[in-house]
């Protein structure tokens, strides 16, 4: 449970996955909020692909958190994650919620109880805090998530939650927490499988003076930061990870054409069990930037694996390839940088290798 | 080495990537051709991401034949295959090229050795052969293919010929070939990891008479048969595979909706694991359909795991684990039927499951 005791401003980022939840789609309906009071939170049952039960159960989660601590069901949000396809064991669940809601409390050991009790196949808890001073008062930031596979993006099977004392009205926080994910949530993939589930909530809870635009901007930085904190902290602990891999493509007409290659690149099987095996198959990620759906020649495109250049304006150079597996092998976290001559569109995106026990989590357990 | 003693009628279909093999560049530019002689195939280097020296290489591996064979060189045609951003080891080539011409011949044995030839990571050889019975006379079509990761489609690491004594002029040869390639090896993923040198050759050498416009219609349905078969056995080959998957998707709005859903669904590590470790987790394919880019909802989706309902109508249906399991575990051909309430748009799709000897495979060697 993250409850406010102030009503607070509150505004979500979900799935762009077109098999939606049935918490997602209760949430959906009620942000972005003025007045939300907080979030009851299930994992190991995603409580998807479940029909109309499935969102009854939804909503009995919020009606009874709320009853127990004293809202409107309406100012009560809802999240599942887990296995697919399976109804809610309710009677488990509302007992459980009326333990939680005597056990709620502001601590930073409460934090750490809450960002344990959400993960699944997370081998360790994400939690991101920042303090930014703004019109002349301090705005805190504590953000956590949980999230290790069928990480998307558009986004993930993540649940993230962002707490802030800063005062700011539903509909500017419904816009910075889509800027946000957009640079972080959605700029991270394990294996490119979209989740049902995926969910950024960002409360405001307004103990804090109004912010002016500037402050509003600089606040929004901050959001934008501790998700890119928690983005990135879920990639490092994908299933069966070894390398945390950072991809940078710069020098393409937007934006967007920069990602869908870092995105392309980021999902091929091939780039990511070649970075395990700290094999330099670079064809590998030349081949896959280049079924992108972006148009480029090869003259526009080189590469460079960290520091050493292996392709450039579309010829090979010479390399000396133990040089670059040891730089695979003795590094956890990769950097790629592709680079083309088109433009100013930029993106960097961050994924994870493909290896044995990535097989083995999700071929041997049911998640 | 292919070569027809007739002038054939040749046409081709190639990648989709952007980057692109020296080979595919220089058969682009000859087909379709009226008058072709065959094609030279090397296979351990892609002679891709090898700049104006592999375009060079690619059009001294026909002259070189052309040349031991008495034609002009704009009438033979290259493929290569292997791995990317290598340099071709001409001298090597050009006495190989010298070799196979001094061996060439029409028998089975002939054709067994080439299937063999082109291999790289197969375990065994794609051959299929038929005969039809067109304007009284009998035609013959003979297809031999190789491919066993980087599966896009669009196609996949693969090469294909088939070869016919039809008579059929270059410009409906090339129309064929499209159709043929659309349901088959266009419909194929082993890891949706699109190559640069995927290359379908048609060769149709006019032994036989010219085809009427149903006849041609019906040489045109033994095509597209020789390559569904030879596409099969790609799929069935698939590195480290223990399944082949047939994906039926059906009642969309058009074939294209239904084959994307498909596709999605394919190349989703998490169905693939899922299959390998014979766990009945339909939660995944369901969520795969989701992303697809497809617009539907939860109540148009019905699936079936082989005979058994999984989700109907967008409810979970009760079934029975460990019968589920054994299905997947006692069957080494598993069908996936997902059924749409849309229209009537449909698709067959052939993928293969994701196992730990993928992951050796692809990180242990250069491939």
């Amino acid at each position: 449970l993250v409850i406010s005791d102030l009503p607070a401003a509150a505004a979500g980022v979900f799935t762009q996955n077109r098999v939606v939840a049935a918490p997602v789609r209760l949430d959906r309906e009620r942000l972005p909020s003025p007045d939300a009071r907080g979030v009851v939170i299930c994992s190991g049952n995603a409580n998807a692909c479940t029909g109309q039960r499935g969102l009854d159960d939804a909503r009995r989660m919020a009606a009874v958190t709320a009853a127990a601590i004293g809202c409107r069901a309406e100012q009560m949000l809802v999240c599942s994650t887990g296995v697919i396809g399976r109804h809610l064991p309710m009677p488990r669940i509302e007992e459980g919620i009326g333990r939680a809601v005597s056990v709620l409390d502001s601590s930073a050991a409460a934090l750490d109880r809450a960002a344990h009790a959400i993960l699944t196949t997370d081998t360790h808890i994400k939690v991101s805090t920042q303090k930014v001073t703004l019109t002349g008062s301090e705005v805190r930031l504590t953000g956590f998530a949980k999230g290790a596979a069928m990480i998307g993006p558009n986004m993930a099977t993540m649940l993230a939650f962002v707490l802030t004392d800063a005062c700011v009205a539903a509909a500017d926080l419904a816009m910075l927490a889509r800027r946000a994910a957009e640079s972080s949530f959605n700029a991270i993939s394990v294996e490119g499988h979209t989740s049902t589930n995926d969910t950024l909530l960002l409360f405001a809870n307004g103990a804090g003076r109004p912010l002016d635009s500037t402050a509003l901007e600089r606040f929004g930085s901050a959001v934008t930061s501790v998700c890119t904190d928690l983005a990135r902290a879920i990639v490092a602990d994908a299933e069966g990870a070894t390398h945390l891999v950072i991809i940078d493509v710069e020098g393409l007409r937007n934006d967007d054409e920069a990602k869908r290659i870092a995105r392309a690149v980021a999902d091929s099987p091939l780039v990511k069990t070649a970075i395990f095996g700290a094999d330099p198959n670079w064809g590998r990620i030349v081949s896959a930037a280049g079924y992108a759906g972006v148009a480029f020649a090869e003259e526009e495109l080189s590469l460079w694996l960290g520091d050493l250049p292996l392709y450039q304006a579309g010829t090979p150079l010479p390399f000396d390839p133990p040089t670059a597996s040891a730089y695979l092998k003795n590094n956890r976290e990769i950097h790629l940088r592709l680079r083309f001559t088109l433009g100013p569109g930029r993106c960097t995106f961050w994924t994870s290798d493909l290896t044995y026990d990535y097989v083995r989590l999700n071929a041997e357990y049911t998640t």
